[in-house]
C-alpha cells in the first residue's frame, strides 16, 4: 500500500520527547512510549510543538525517525513535524519523512518574521513541495497562531489545494478558535481535505461537524479516554465522556504542559528523568508535580492506560 | 591579537544575503557587499534578521561564512548571527564562528516557545556556552521582541554577566523602546558591557548616553552618513545629520524593509537579481520599487557610498 492512499483520520499525538539528564534524547524511553501510543490506536505526530521539536536539530529528528523504523514501527502511523524556518532544512527533513514511507508530514509556516503575507507563506510551503519532488509527499499544515505568531488563512489553503491538490493533504488547527475549525470542516474537509482539531477538548464538536478526528497533545497520557470517544463519539454519554477528558485536559494545563505531561509518567514510569525538559522549557518543580498529582487524583479515574517503561 | 581583547564598538550591519534567481546564496555579491562595508568602517554582522538569516540552514550559514574568511576578509571585523532554537546547532555555529576566529557572536532567544521565563533562557544560553566550551567566546545577546516576541530582561543579563564574566559581552537592543536602552547603557555600559542600539535613528542618543554604537539594517544602503555621525556625534550639526539620516530610513521603512533595500542595491548595481528575498519574504513590485527611489531622490542626497557589484 503506498502513502499516496492513505487518508489519516482519529486521534495523534505530538509525541513526548524523552531526553536524559544531560538533555540528550532517550531512544529506549522514546520507542517504548510510541510503542504504547500506537497499542492505544494513537497515531504518532512525532517532532510537534509538545515533542520539544523546535529545540532539537534536524539531524537529531532524523535520528530518532530512523530509531523507530529500525524497530518496525509502521510509517504508515506517523505524520512527522518536518518543518522549519528555512526552506532547505524544511525540504531536508521532509524528504527524509517521505522516503522513509511515512503516510504524511504536518508542517508549521516558518515563524521568525512576523507579519508576512499569504504571497509569502505561498511561496515557502510551494518552494517545500517542489523540493521534496516527490509525488507520495501528503502534507498537513499546523495553525497554531498562540505559539507561531503566523497563522493559516482559508485563502492560503484554497491556493495551496489549487496548485498541489492531492499533496496538500489536511490540517491541524490548534488556533484556539472553534469558530476557525468549523469553517475550516465546512469549506474543505467534503472535498477530503482532512480538519483535525488541535486539542482533544473539541473533539466531539469536530466530530459532530464531520472533521477528521485531533491531534492533541494529552493524548500522551489520557490516550485510552480521547480515543474511546473518537470512536463512539455517536453514544449518548458522548458529553459525558468529553466534559471528563476537558476536566484531565484542565488539570494538566494549569501547569507548563509540556513539563506537567512529563511529571505524570516520571511518576507513573517511576523513571524521574522522563520529567527531563529542554531549554527554554524547564521542568515542574516537585511541589508542582505533587500538586498536579494530587488533583488528578481527585478526578474521574481516567481509562487504564499504559505507560512507557 | 586574541579575539578575547576586542571590545567592540562603532557601526555594524546585520549584512543583506544576495540570493540567485533560484534563491541559492550568490557568493560573489556577498563578497562584494562585505567588502563594501568594510570599507565604510562598517563590521559585519552576517546573519542577521535583516540578513534573512532565519531563513537559511546552518550549513549554509557555515559556507558563507567559509567564503569570507578564504577570500581574506577579517574576522576581528564579524559579529555573526549563530543562533537557533535548538542547543546542539547553536552550539554548532557558534563554535564554528569561534573557531574561525570571530571576535563576536550575536545571539537572539529561542523564540519557537513563548512566555518562557529567564530560568529557561538562562538554562538556554548556559547550555550554549558551556557546550562551545572555549574561552575566545564573546556572546552579545539580541533583543528584538518585536519579531521574537522573547526578550532579554535586564535580571537575565546580571545572572549571564555573574555566571559567564568575560563571555556575555554586550547586547544589540532592537527592542524600539529607547527607555530600555538607556537603562541597559546605564547599568551595563559602566563595566564594559557594550550596549548597541538596533537602528540608527537613535544613535545620536545611545552616543550621548554612552552606548557602544549601533548594529543597523540600513547600514547596508546608508553606511556613509551613519558612519560619518558615529565618528563625530560631538560635532555642532550632529542632530541635523541624525535627522538627515532617520528621513532615509523612514522612506526604506515604509516598505517591508528587507525588500527595499535590496532592490535599492539593485537598482544601484543594475543587478536586478539582486532584489531577490527568500520566502516567506516578497521582493517590491516593480511600482513599489519605482516609487521608492523617486522617494529617496526627494530627500538631500546621502553621503556617496560604494554599492557593492
Amino acid at each position: 500500500m503506498s502513502s499516496s492512499n492513505v487518508v489519516l483520520s482519529g486521534v495523534f499525538s505530538p509525541v513526548l520527547t524523552p531526553f536524559s539528564g544531560d538533555l540528550q534524547p532517550h531512544i529506549p524511553r522514546f520507542l517504548e512510549h510510541c510503542k504504547s501510543l500506537l497499542a492505544h490506536d494513537v497515531g504518532l505526530a512525532v517532532f510537534g510543538t509538545n515533542s520539544e521539536a523546535s529545540s532539537m536539530g534536524v539531524s537529531e529528528k532524523r535520528r530518532l525517525l530512523d530509531a523507530l523504523l529500525e524497530n518496525g514501527l509502521p510509517p504508515l502511523r506517523m505524520m512527522p513535524g518536518t518543518s522549519a524556518c528555512s526552506i532547505p532544512e524544511s525540504i531536508e527533513m521532509t524528504r527524509h519523512a517521505v522516503v522513509s514511507g511515512c503516510a504524511a508530514v504536518l508542517m508549521l509556516p516558518p515563524f521568525y518574521y512576523k507579519g508576512v503575507g499569504d504571497e509569502g507563506l505561498f511561496r515557502y510551503f510551494a518552494s517545500v513541495i517542489e523540493g521534496v519532488a516527490d509525488e507520495r509527499l501528503r502534507l498537513y499544515l499546523y495553525h497554531i497562531p498562540p505559539v507561531s505568531q503566523v497563522g493559516i488563512s482559508h485563502a492560503l489553503i484554497e491556493r495551496l489545494l489549487h496548485a498541489f491538490p492531492g499533496t496538500v493533504a489536511g490540517i491541524k488547527d490548534s488556533g484556539g478558535d472553534w469558530s476557525n475549525t468549523e469553517s475550516l470542516i465546512r469549506h474543505f474537509q467534503p472535498a477530503g481535505f482532512q480538519v483535525f482539531a488541535g486539542t482533544e477538548t473539541i473533539l466531539l464538536d469536530t466530530m459532530k461537524a464531520g472533521g477528521a478526528g485531533c491531534i492533541t497533545a494529552t493524548a500522551n497520557v489520557n490516550a485510552a479516554d480521547i480515543v474511546s470517544l473518537y470512536r463512539s463519539w455517536r453514544n449518548a454519554d458522548a458529553e459525558d465522556r468529553q466534559a471528563r477528558i476537558n476536566r484531565r485536559r484542565a488539570a494538566f494545563q494549569a501547569y507548563p504542559l509540556i513539563s506537567a505531561m512529563k511529571a505524570a509518567i516520571a511518576w507513573e514510569t517511576g523513571v524521574p528523568e522522563w520529567g527531563t525538559v529542554r531549554p527554554p522549557l524547564v521542568e515542574l518543580t516537585a511541589q508542582q508535580s505533587r500538586q498536579l498529582r494530587l488533583e488528578l487524583e481527585k478526578l474521574e479515574p481516567a481509562a487504564p492506560q499504559a505507560m512507557p517503561g
